[in-house]
């Protein structure tokens, strides 16, 4: 039986997602052939990435001088290839949490780091009114923070260029992508299976490269040049991606996703903020839609192992908090249905019946 | 109805691979999820991921004092990886063609590169007597040339640690993995899908990594300390190299896939040598049985796409040569069955009676 999937990304993917791609793998396109088995460079896996690329412009309505890859290696190989690329002296970090973290600790290999951080309050919250100074080479920021469960719902302007992971909350809400040069992130969340990088790059950025030798396969303008196919792409996870865009599209676009995102979350922290065991620790205006951190109030504490099992026994699955923050995160990302979430409200609420 | 393939990588992989990773998509492990939905921190892929790396253990016979890795990025980037780590002034590359000449590009960021090459005859044979310098720092060979069609058969020995980028014809042959320092490539050629990559490394290295700091995602250390989990790993292409390792062994192991991989290229050289059509442009003692490259005699030529469509009406496919060789290309991965190369061979002696 189909579980009810919270899990942090890799995470719960639609049904679209799942038969299309286990179908490819076994016949694509009435090939005679596997995607597994094709050449990345025939032309009907030419067609599968140039519709991925032309679905993502127009899911996410990407103006025209922006530049959409594909890429291996994650978003940490990100974390060194934008400072690699585009650090000429400093640049400005907000610093959100763990994954903004280890981004700072390569941009600091290539120039001078100013970070505005939440660390004082454990990353609960997202700082505000930032004081960026003029003379950055760029701003970084991380939208979602999946550990602690914060995130950013606005389109920030700043002077200097912009650059966003959005990793796990790219296509959960309509994005305006001109506020960006530079929005990227694993595709493990809301876009497909883990092993395959997105970029959306504005083609201006290649004028800002700074002045060093850089290996070819980390600078951003051999891949666009090669429309991300330098070397060999990630063939199946692209597949598996365009498959996910097309279930955006189908049901609704953005617009559908954020409405079915507010939704969610709404009901999950109504649960959790009318219950006397379950409490929040992420500052209310900054709570992630996308990981939906709770714990126990203290005197319950003790009931957590019990009660991850007494949700697993409701068939609700992924709900142990990250090892560094404990507790509970039920990561309810654009494939998780209201359906998912009253079940486990509905376990929330049990449990507390039994043991409050 | 499926094909014979001969596709250069991605390729033909074994029906339990597509078969088995197929299903594992709709429900992996009977756990109500899909292998692209679950945790890679999770046991079920731990343990996928732990099996994976012993089977490569015990496939390829690797000495206790290696680490096996499975990363993202493509073998292009651990063209730049490996100088990054290891070159500390000068390191010997032999230039067997295309990706040979791509690591070097990336190798002479970072020091010197001694070059012995096979450019004067087109890359169609491999240079022996390398009169390797004493003091590089490495070694660095391609085992097997999908574009020009050479290969490596024997286990080279050199005072330097030896580098291999064994893309393409791993798990062909018994290797004396002792005899390498580091053995690395793309899976998508007898391994797996596109999208992952492997390295097998000898602890020691790490104690010979050059003094310069090093990105994160780019240190060897960092993924040996991390069991290729530093970052998310591609998860299903990982999943799908299981099942091949899972496939050679059940088949016999690469003793098997050793004599296959003979017989395959035996039957096909005979064909293409007995022929007054058909020629093969490569030194006969280095012609490699992964990527039979053959070519018309000249007077045929204005024949090479009527060929290939002929051959297509015979059910083959992927036989075009690559675009800086011409002619054709039969890549004859260990998926490739006696029955797939006779088809091929049926097919050019039908052609040949019809045409020459």
């Amino acid at each position: 039986m189909r579980k009810h999937i919270f899990n942090a990304g890799p995470c719960k993917l639609a049904d679209r997602t799942l038969e299309n791609t286990s179908k490819a793998i076994l016949e694509f396109n009435n090939s005679g052939q596997s995607i597994l088995e094709v050449s990345h460079r025939g032309k009907d896996f030419q067609a599968v990435m140039d519709e991925t690329v032309e679905l993502m412009k127009e899911v996410l309505n990407i103006p025209d001088n922006y530049s959409v890859l594909f890429l291996g290696g994650g978003a940490s190989l990100q974390f060194c290839m934008i400072p690699y690329n585009f650090m000429k002296k400093k640049a400005f970090y907000l610093n959100t949490g763990t994954w903004s973290s280890k981004a700072i600790t390569e941009a600091k290999m290539w120039g001078e780091v100013i970070e505005v951080s939440s660390k004082d309050k454990a990353f609960t919250y997202i700082p505000k009114d930032l004081n960026v100074p003029y003379d950055v080479d760029y701003v970084h920021i991380t939208t979602n923070n999946t550990i602690r469960g914060t995130e950013i719902f606005d389109d920030w302007t700043f002077d200097a260029p912009l650059i966003a992971d959005m990793s796990s909350d790219i296509l959960s809400r309509p994005v305006d992508v001109s506020k960006y040069a530079m929005i990227y992130g694993g595709a493990q969340k809301n876009m497909g299976p883990a092993g395959a990088t997105f970029v959306i790059i504005r083609n201006d950025m290649l004028e800002k490269i700074a002045d060093r030798p850089i290996p070819t396969m980390l600078q951003y303008g051999i891949h666009i040049e090669n429309g991300s196919m330098y070397n060999t792409p990630p063939v199946i996870n692209i597949f598996a991606i365009r498959e996910t865009l097309l279930w955006v599209k189908e049901m609704g676009g953005l617009v559908a996703m954020d409405k079915l995102a507010a939704d969610r979350a709404n009901m999950l922290y109504n649960a959790i903020d009318n219950s006397k065991m379950f409490k929040s620790p992420v500052a209310k205006e900054d709570r992630s839609r996308m990981n939906i951190v709770f714990v126990f109030e203290d005197q319950y504490k003790e009931l957590e192992a019990e009660f991850v099992a007494f949700a697993g026994s409701k068939n609700c699955v992924g709900l142990k908090g990250h090892r560094s923050v404990g507790g509970f995160r039920a990561s309810t990302y654009n494939a998780c249905t209201m359906e998912d979430v009253e079940v486990l409200v509905a376990a929330m609420k049990e449990f507390e019946e039994k043991h409050a």
